[in-house]
């Protein structure tokens, strides 16, 4: 990628602060200026296209320039783009938390609106810590959370994630959260298989609940898979064990469903698979199908009777965003809803993930230095390891999944990586054909990669 | 407002938990409908509108259902939706990124997006926190910010901020701020007048400064007027002084222009006024005209330098949102900034300023009950008080703001306060007729609530 910058190259790094990015790396990898999307692929100014396998950080579902979403947010945009949301309301935001509320896992009936996942996450935090303050339960003031969690940035939302690369230096900054091992199927300290597990690692949770429990407002989780971590997969008896543990303990659970919701995982919510209900749960993400950030944060009528009174009890839930409910968000969001309920969303996704599976397992499985390819729905994660039977990581200055990134874009398949995780998190509507080509060229350009690294080291 | 509920109504305090609400108003006071927006109108199901003065908190700038901006969203929509912003960019965030470059302060170069006001503060936050770990200062771990103050609702933007009646709950929760007395022009404890003081307030935060800025990584403001709390302002003296002590203190200046920047104080950022350049300046709100979501953070090279490093030094900045750099955000956000050298709205803000304050001070300025009416730009406020000439302030619990605000409501007039001030914050667009209406709306509305009160009290 040594070619000469474009103007527009040039005028991005010259002011752009890009987030998740040392913008050092931009100078050998400029900025990839894209144009136009269409279905699966991003265009850039070459008119290079490239596939877009993790539906741009894992929010978009239906493919770029969607027409049906297009036009119902450009019909919306001419008859009303926003209204204050305090006192005030519209149709698009009441029809989506009926779908919501009707669709999530049984008395998640209150939808509160927020802007993106980190909001959603400080709602949830906030209301589970006001809640208790506010039935008496005032010694609540600790969040529970596992190690290699991800729930955002802002500080509050950092404060629970446990993935050290991001909130190393804030620490600080942060709230003292009780945190606990959380599952590690892949190097399983108890030497079980996911498929006839019976979560013994729960004990984690159990152990800090057991000492804490008093202390302890909430528990947070990523249901079935801990994303930003490498897309750590763990199977639903664990999700029952911590739903079962949260109500003898008498703490809340707050379900971070912002990167699993809406299909992800072959169902339409993670804690499906579980038949659980959480106390929370938190959706953004796939809910405007990758066009608009919206959050919102969905929860029990009990949670919201412990803030119902009058005015001068001073119990109200006084979070607000300036954008609170944005109608165009909204109205996407109900497109998308609607487009789950007419077009049979989740066996399409399911007979894809099946598709996932057979073409990654015939390409991966015994593929030097992978040392597990596995998959949830249409998610698919390929650990790159130094060594298949030890599963010795590589070390993380190799920035071996970062190498092999680049390479594939070179070949029109954008895989951004975690760490030396490679992932498959395709819009749904990606053809079998898309889908052979993601599989094929992650395939070669990683054996390419190797083979390269092989001569060079040698 | 006791009529029977519409079916909207219903379903939306079925489902809906309001921002900013105590859920049990909507009984007596249920939410309203919007259908449609046209200019300043909000139109609800029956077709009744209401002049949005407050700009639907504060977002606002060129009127409702803009068609140019509606046009240039639904084009977008139709291009590109929205691309990962790691690693790639997009001709609409990188105009915009020149523009406010260009347009901002001196220094500030730099552009980092976020989704809303509170994640930008978060943003700036983090980064001069991590700035100072990174350049040796690592003592400073607190932030310095005012009594009054008012910077979102996520915990680390919660913390900063002073209204007591968002973040008194939850205290356990939130960083250790240092406070120092906010400017209170109206009850100035120096009796001095706004137009000749030169800001013997300001050392307040000059006595905090030398006794902790050893360990003050910034100090955050909201320029010219302190929104949240009552639409407090203070004249640009103040600015001067703060940026005088950040640089003698080696603290970093937050500026929080999320309310007052886009020309709400009659210059593009309130900043202007003081001739002023914060080390990081938050946008949101007016950035998207009321659109979207969306949110920047400017800052210096300097700055930036810090962070601007080989990746193996562990520099980086790495917050994201999911949806940073949103395409269609930043096409919007693009329209709006070309609407303001195109179409000289600065201009129009000042000469329709003046001919609020014109009219308002005609209508105000010997009302029984309104201690002051105070405007900067095209914000003016209304300090409703028991007594004019002691100042002694109503009782909250009698929520006289409140009251107002659903009477006016009954005459089409969209005013919500904040306690018991009453505020203008109308669309730039609004016009001479409409301005009108507004401010003899208030003032019949006031008059009227005040002569029933006098019957009740009496
Ligand atoms: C599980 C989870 N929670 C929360 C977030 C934060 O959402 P956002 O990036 O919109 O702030 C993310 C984003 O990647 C996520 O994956
Ligand atoms: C000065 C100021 N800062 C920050 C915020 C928070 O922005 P948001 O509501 O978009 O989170 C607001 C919102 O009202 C504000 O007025």
């Amino acid at each position: 990628m040594n070619q000469a910058l474009t103007d527009l190259q040039k005028r991005d790094v010259k002011h752009i602060w890009h987030p998740c990015s040392q913008m050092k790396d931009y100078e050998a990898f400029p900025p990839i200026v894209i144009k136009k999307g269409q279905g699966v692929w991003l265009y850039d100014e070459h008119d290079r296209r490239y596939l877009d396998a993790v539906s741009s950080w894992w929010v978009n579902l239906f493919g770029h320039a969607n027409p049906r979403i297009s036009r119902a947010l450009s019909e919306q945009a001419f008859t009303l783009e926003h209204t204050i949301f305090a006192n005030f309301t519209h149709e698009p935001a009441i029809k989506v938390a009926e779908k919501l509320s009707a669709l999530a896992p049984e008395g998640l009936h209150k939808v509160f609106f927020a802007d993106n996942g980190s909001s959603a996450i400080e709602v949830a935090l906030k209301m589970s810590f006001q809640y208790h303050m506010q039935t008496g339960k005032t010694k609540k003031k600790r969040f529970l959370a596992l190690t290699d969690a991800y729930h955002g940035e802002t500080i509050g939302a950092l404060s629970v994630g446990g993935v050290e690369l991001y909130n190393e230096v804030y620490k600080p900054l942060l709230l003292d959260t009780v945190r606990a091992k959380g599952p590690d199927c892949y190097r399983c300290p108890f030497h079980k298989e996911p498929a006839s597990c019976n979560a013994p690692c729960s004990r984690f949770i159990e152990d800090q609940l057991k000492e804490h429990h008093e202390e302890i407002t909430a528990v947070i989780i990523e249901p079935l898979i801990q994303a930003a971590a490498g897309m750590k997969m763990y199977p639903p008896i664990y999700l029952q064990r911590l739903r079962a543990l949260c109500s003898q303990y008498d703490v809340h659970l707050i379900a971070d469903e912002i990167a699993v919701g809406f299909g992800r995982t072959g169902t339409l919510f993670a804690c499906e698979q579980a038949g659980i209900s959480p106390d929370f749960m938190c959706l953004s993400k796939g809910l405007t199908g990758g066009y608009l950030p919206l959050s919102a944060v969905l929860t029990t009528d009990q949670i919201y009777q412990a803030f119902y009174d009058d005015y001068g009890t001073m119990k109200a839930f006084l979070h607000s965003h300036s954008y609170s409910g944005n109608t165009l968000a909204c109205r996407v969001a109900l497109e998308v809803l609607t487009m789950f309920e007419e077009e049979q969303v989740i066996a399409m996704i399911q007979q894809k993930g099946e598709r996932m599976r057979e073409l990654a397992t015939a390409a991966f499985h015994e593929a030097p230095y992978v040392g597990e390819y596995r998959q949830v729905g249409l998610v698919g994660a390929i650990e790159l390891v130094a060594n298949r039977k030890t599963k010795e990581p590589f070390p993380s200055e190799e920035r071996i999944g970062y190498q092999i990134y680049q390479r594939a874009l070179a070949h029109g398949l954008l895989i951004r990586p975690l760490g030396n995780v490679l992932y498959f998190m395709p819009p749904y509507i990606i053809s079998d054909e898309e889908m052979i080509f993601m599989i094929e060229t992650t395939k070669e350009t990683i054996e390419q990669f190797f083979q390269d690294r092989r001569v060079t080291v040698e």
